[in-house]
């Protein structure tokens, strides 16, 4: 089999079979197709689209390009969540640990923070001795005896992804619906997991920009893992402003603990919890959503959740200290507010704009070899909606110096849009997708 | 300056600006922008298109990213012609001389042979000793004396143009119209002629295959040459049969002798009138193109043409003798013919079909690195509209052995379509396009 035919296909917009989609994709993984051919083949498929079963066949060549990780060892059904990439987003820290003590097993592999977004391993590692590098016998090891394990992807996942991810970042075809959704969902399936709740994010600060294309990236992703033979549905919630308050890697993880100790509420408590109830409705816990909810906020008030992190964070190496005591994590030297200098309501966030500040800090990562500090980000005092006068919060910056403080507090100030206009405050949850169905929320 | 955004706005569908043109062509050029992102705008460029300014630009820059010549030395205005390549179209061997022996210099730089059109290059290699490496200053010399020169182009002409032709091959982006316009015109603008006659061939074994994509093909071309201040003009002929009779490198020279020395005619002579006449309306040696045609006749009975083509050889090293006797040319050791099985007229021939059957016996190159076999072809007898009879000689094939004469000829005879009704013979020229309008004739 030779590219060009492929290519010239694809260009002419018609379907290919799963055995040229299956020599690209095995090309990509060996790297026995050149990145020249691939990178015309993904134009192609950006500009042209990929039908259902294309896309499907995509996903399924992706996840066996590499070793898929086999689950079958594990009691009951091991499920697993993954969150398409947002600002304060760390619905993973406050779920996982519920869900466990609800008797569901939760086997989650997590990717680095991209771009302006947060990653789940980072946060993790912000507390002292936590290994995110666990063997594949250790973290089944571990999901069978604590009943949770996250760790990062071993090397081998979906090696063609790797190939074709870092071709895309770099030949403008990031923004192709089959290559999201493939990219996507071939990691999920090679990762094992029988039940898979998607949190795909909307709006500003999101991959999708709208609910409609947001809704459209789900039901593609739901109808492939489905198709797969996965229990797999998506949630479409809000990314028009941080979900959580707090930005920044042991910031996020303060607001986890303090969420699972009952110390606090909010917009990302609501989402883990909804997207946790659906996890316990796949993994056979809860009958329904209302049970499932049910029982993910009696395991948080009786304290399993808390309980069940802190088992996690001593099986993976860590110390467990800042599960009674949040100080025990890394703190940023400078802590300054960032005050309001106009008055209005709230009307729109730049969240992309409030990840980057947060990457510019030192939170996230510019290069690949960029080292992360734990300690810097900020902690968001107001939300869409809010009314503000001169001189109120805005946000506290926690920074590894005065001049890395003051360039946060300039960049979230013009991050955040007043209206003199009130604002209603933004709808969290847009749409849950299944696959028969879309229910708009 | 930055790739990706230049790759995302064609993506988009807008038009490049003239700083992103010299970008990606410089790039091109010297290395410096990797091949992945070459082919993924490529791509863009395919399936989004250029409008005429952005055309223009690319040619622009292509011509400049290496040499171009300056023919300003030459006394008088130098001519050059482009064949967009066919099958036993050796036009340029008939014109070259009969238009230099009418006053008017000619200073051509050609190409090899391409899939399965043959080149000048290698036709005029089968003259022994005939050299086709010149440098610059020896190729204006011989123009300035001999008044017509062929040579091979210099390394660094277009070099942007090498590295995107390449791509192009491997990553399905041949058939775009700006890619095919800028690739040829830039080729042109950097050989250094005043006056620019193009042969776009259309039909089955052209480039193009339908007139109106031929005559648009043309206009673009034509358009950019004058843009750049040349004068160019096109004429759009038939290639849904071989041009000449001969196909094969030196059978075609021997036709080209045959027709200078005034023992044979056909379609071959007409079109190279036809494109001579032009030449010299361009060089200022006629009026229009009437007097151009009685000039170029007059040169041809007096047989000022093939005197001045046995100067040309005699310059660049070559042996005339084989203008006096084509015996002296290179002869395959066998000689068979090609008879019809069965009857009916001539409806259709697959002419690309015919070109890949003379590269099959060796008149061709598969890989760059084949050697040439310079005897090797056939004489076709028959032409589209002709009625021919079971055991009718079809063609004569010149082969190297036994086994190659006779796939040759089982080749040629599925080549040849015969039907029962009777068909018209083709139309020879299917229009005339310069800067202004489009004469279909």
């Amino acid at each position: 089999m030779n590219m060009v035919p492929i290519i010239e296909k694809k260009k002419l917009g018609q379907a290919l079979t799963a055995e040229e989609i299956d020599f690209f994709v095995n090309g990509a993984a060996t790297g026995s197709v050149p990145d020249y051919q691939l990178a015309a083949l993904l134009m192609a498929i950006r500009l042209n689209g990929m039908n259902r079963e294309e896309t499907k066949l995509l996903t399924l060549a992706m996840t066996h390009s590499g070793d898929v990780v086999d689950l079958d060892a594990i009691p009951g059904i091991p499920v697993d969540k993954h969150s398409t990439g947002g600002v304060g987003d760390t619905t993973t820290l406050v779920l996982a640990p519920l869900v466990a003590a609800c008797g569901v097993p939760v086997a989650k592999m997590s990717g680095r923070g991209l771009g302006h977004t947060g990653g789940t391993l980072d946060k993790l590692e912000s507390i002292s001795g936590f290994s995110v590098n666990l063997s594949e016998e250790d973290f089944l090891a571990q999901v069978k005896t604590v009943g949770v394990a996250v760790i990062g992807q071993t090397a081998n996942l979906a090696p063609a992804d790797k190939t074709l991810y870092a071709l895309r970042d770099v030949t403008s075809t990031v923004d192709s619906l089959p290559l999201i959704a493939s990219s996507i969902v071939s990691k999920k399936l090679a990762s094992g997991a029988k039940g898979i709740v998607l949190d795909v994010k909307t709006g500003a600060g999101a991959l999708m920009q709208t609910t409609e294309d947001s809704i459209a990236l789900a039901q593609t992703m739901v109808r492939i893992g489905c198709d797969a033979g996965r229990n797999m549905v998506a949630l479409v919630t809000d990314m028009g402003e941080p979900l959580g308050s707090h930005v920044g890697n042991a910031l996020e993880v303060k607001e986890a603990i303090d969420m699972l100790a009952g110390r606090t509420q909010g917009p990302l408590l609501t989402v883990a919890l909804e997207l946790g109830a659906r996890m316990l409705v796949l993994g056979g816990a809860a009958k329904d959503v209302p049970e499932g909810k049910a029982k993910m906020e009696e395991a948080l008030r009786s304290g399993a959740g808390l309980a069940k992190l802190k088992e996690m964070i001593v099986a993976q190496g860590g110390d467990p200290a800042c599960c009674d005591d949040v100080s025990a994590l890394p703190q940023a030297p400078v802590v300054l507010p960032c005050t309001a200098t106009g008055e209005g309501y709230v009307a729109a966030m730049d969240t992309v704009g409030l990840g980057n500040a947060a990457q510019q800090m030192g939170a996230g990562r510019r290069t690949k070899e960029d080292v992360i500090d734990p300690a810097v980000g900020f902690v968001m005092n107001v939300r869409i909606g809010d009314r503000v006068t001169e001189g109120d919060l805005l946000a506290t910056v926690h920074a590894k110096d005065e001049q890395s403080a003051q360039e946060a507090i300039d960049a979230i100030r013009r991050c955040i849009v007043l209206s003199s206009e009130p604002v209603s405050p933004c709808k969290l949850i847009h749409a849950f997708v299944n696959s028969e169905s879309v229910e708009r929320l």
